[in-house]
């Protein structure tokens, strides 16, 4: 019997083909990128993105469940309430957080100067930032760049756009997807940066994605809450969340196909395909966090319920022993099951299994007689997977996590202090 | 008006002197330790410790919340329910957890081994053990040395025991007071092991405490509840808690003074005298986590609720981000109120003060103009405090922790993993 309420990517089910062009793959999309000189006025690097839709979209979001909300966030929460957003824009180099009054004032301002250059309403424009937190955005250097940015705007700016909202990141994410559906076809792509906590001061997940289907407001909510549940809410890497973390989704219609209706088959190849992209931008994620030099998925079997499942598999993901293991190529069981144990999920000691890749480690809660020159093989590769069987119950979840490396810690102490300190004496905002 | 409901120390309302003697400064407890090669069969350093009072006792303990329990601790649990102990066993060098049936026998095992020897009951004996999991214990190589650990047993055999239990500890962790009583004194001492997750493979935190007072046993139990709540709850290294976890206290009332009565003034002069010993040891402890390099107190204000300021304490207290700034002497406020904010405390962002030392480093949750040379001086300090004012409500709660260091990592996987893998190949268990 399968497991009851897993989340396991659904991918499987669908026909896709991988396509180039990341946020702007999908039909009447635009973006552009240009040079603002948040971080630094000397800066050259690309530092304001600009996403726009030529026609009228339905748009989701979901932001982070921080208490701390950076100024951008609220003004998002305000603006997406109509949903009919055309345009995102999106700085790095500074995150707009404990800034007060001022945040929001800047924030507003972004998306004034957008929505006057491109005829739209305020609220239809969304504001994102990441970057360093308690000091004000250099916004008078980013205000006078917007109209270069609206006049940049490309069908083929997606790859700009991305490199704008990079910070420590060291890979691009990009993914999209065509998947056929009835006489034609639809697409998703997006672009993303850098998770778990990155520098500077901690940092920001953001991933914007496109579509072209025809979708209503609720279906757009009920397929966003799907996939997001079932990519970005199971990967962490330090177990931190940000002030700043936003995920959009603009949908707009272009594919010429009819609307996607409830419980259709099409709502649910729509909402496994929305799955499918986030999933590969939160594994690219997973894959380039601070330092990581593993990626492992652990999957949890067998649970008394799916909020059990999830607590093993997120406190196992978050455990710096685990984690420290999982770098020092370890296949260490013991530490793996005491996590287990302190998870708060209902568990039996003496039921437990758990696997490296296909290997049996420990089985009933104890060492099995499996060479331990076998296990190390799995885990001195880059990517593996840890499977914990309760024996309990029919529940699964899988989260997506790293290990923790010497070069994390470093590069979150003594590198970046240096850092942000010679920048905070240089005054730069 | 002072925070409700807070956990700090109580050790200034109560008069004492520091005392040498550790876990045998009380009257009428006696202690010692043999080597008994329980890592490694040729090995010599001491890795059994036995405690024992002269007298019938009044004993609580508090033992570990991981659902996952060394046998010791099943043992342990059932032995207790009487309360008159006599004696403590315990191992160094392997841990008995994830050990099965053969486990509970082998704790047995040693329990009836020392009981034999001073003429008591089996359940009158408590065991503990620390190390390796998912290893039997080498019982061939415990039991005959109990008799030799029974013939050492001496008023200052204190500081072996401790050895004995030390595993990854690199100092010393003892400390007794005496408490004028009435027309005498009563005295309370103890030793502990290593805290946070320890090596081999994890590894646990012990605490014997020993104390001459004549007390009933609910009092002991209200009084233990009392300072461990305020002591070894409120530490944290790396948020860990271990499969063998235990803390316990013994009362032989060899001091002379009459029996404490409930709700009497001597009652709460001897909790807050347990308070100050398992305070003193669990500071001890902090400092001498795995490659720890700072201590830092973590003071919570003016929460809307107790439980509300152990939740912003406690999660500011294990933020990875937050204690390799620490780690980095940065006065990284930012990564502070981040982890506030998703510490589920009730919180308003713009009410939010931090101080570094006395140094307020941010105001109403936006930065300060305090000069960051200055807040560096205070996080440079190898001992400092950092003050979360929520300015909500009236409750108050304290954590203390450490900083995470490149070469807790280290020592936590490479190294580790290599010590690790050399014992199991030499088939040591």
């Amino acid at each position: 019997m399968p497991p009851k309420h897993d989340n396991e990517p659904c991918d499987a089910r669908i026909p896709f083909n991988v396509i180039t062009g990341g946020v702007t793959a999908a039909r009447g999309f635009r973006a552009s990128a240009v040079t603002c000189g948040i971080k630094n006025p000397e800066a050259t690097r690309l530092d304001l993105a600009l996403i726009v839709s030529d026609s009228p979209t339905v748009t989701d979001a979901v932001f982070t469940t921080n208490k701390v909300r950076a100024a951008c966030v609220r003004v998002c929460q305000q603006h997406i309430k109509d949903s009919d957003t055309r345009a995102i824009i999106a700085n790095s180099g500074n995150a707009n957080a404990c800034t007060g009054v001022q945040g929001i004032q800047d924030a507003k301002a972004m998306t004034k100067a957008v929505a006057e250059q491109l005829n739209v309403k305020m609220r239809q424009v969304l504001v994102c930032s990441t970057g360093i937190i308690g000091m004000p955005l250099p916004i008078q250097r980013i205000l006078p760049k917007v109209p270069d940015a609206v006049a940049k705007l490309d069908a083929a700016g997606s790859d700009d756009a991305m490199r704008a909202i990079m910070t420590s990141d060291t890979q691009p994410k990009t993914f999209a997807i065509e998947v056929p559906c009835g006489d034609g076809s639809f697409r998703i792509g997006g672009i993303a940066k850098g998770a778990g906590m990155i520098c500077p001061n901690m940092a920001t997940m953001l991933c914007f994605i496109t579509t072209d289907v025809k979708i209503g407001k609720n279906e757009m909510h009920r397929a966003m809450h799907y996939a997001v549940e079932k990519s970005f809410n199971c990967i962490t890497i330090d177990g931190d969340t940000s002030t700043n973390d936003t995920v959009i989704v603009m949908s707009n219609g272009a594919s010429g196909l009819p609307a996607i209706k409830r419980n259709s088959p099409e709502f649910d190849l729509f909402r496994c395909a929305l799955h499918k992209v986030m999933l590969e931008l939160a594994k690219m994620i997973v894959c380039d966090g601070e330092r990581v030099t593993k990626f492992v998925e652990i999957r949890v079997r067998n649970a008394r319920t799916q909020a059990d499942a999830r607590k093993v598999a997120e406190t196992v993901a978050k455990s710096l022993l685990v984690k420290c293991s999982f770098n020092g190529s370890d296949p260490n069981w013991g530490r793996i099951i005491h996590a287990v144990g302190y998870s708060g999920a209902r568990i039996r000691e003496e039921l437990i299994d758990i696997f490296f890749g296909g290997l049996l480690a420990c089985k009933g809660g104890l060492a099995t007689k499996t060479p331990i020159s076998e296990m190390e093989k799995v885990v001195k590769e880059p990517k593996f997977t840890v499977t914990i069987d309760l024996n309990l119950g029919t529940s699964g979840y899988t989260v997506y996590t790293s290990d923790l490396s010497e070069q994390y810690v470093d590069f979150n102490s003594s590198e970046y202090s240096a850092a942000i300190h010679a920048k905070r004496q240089k005054g730069f905002a």
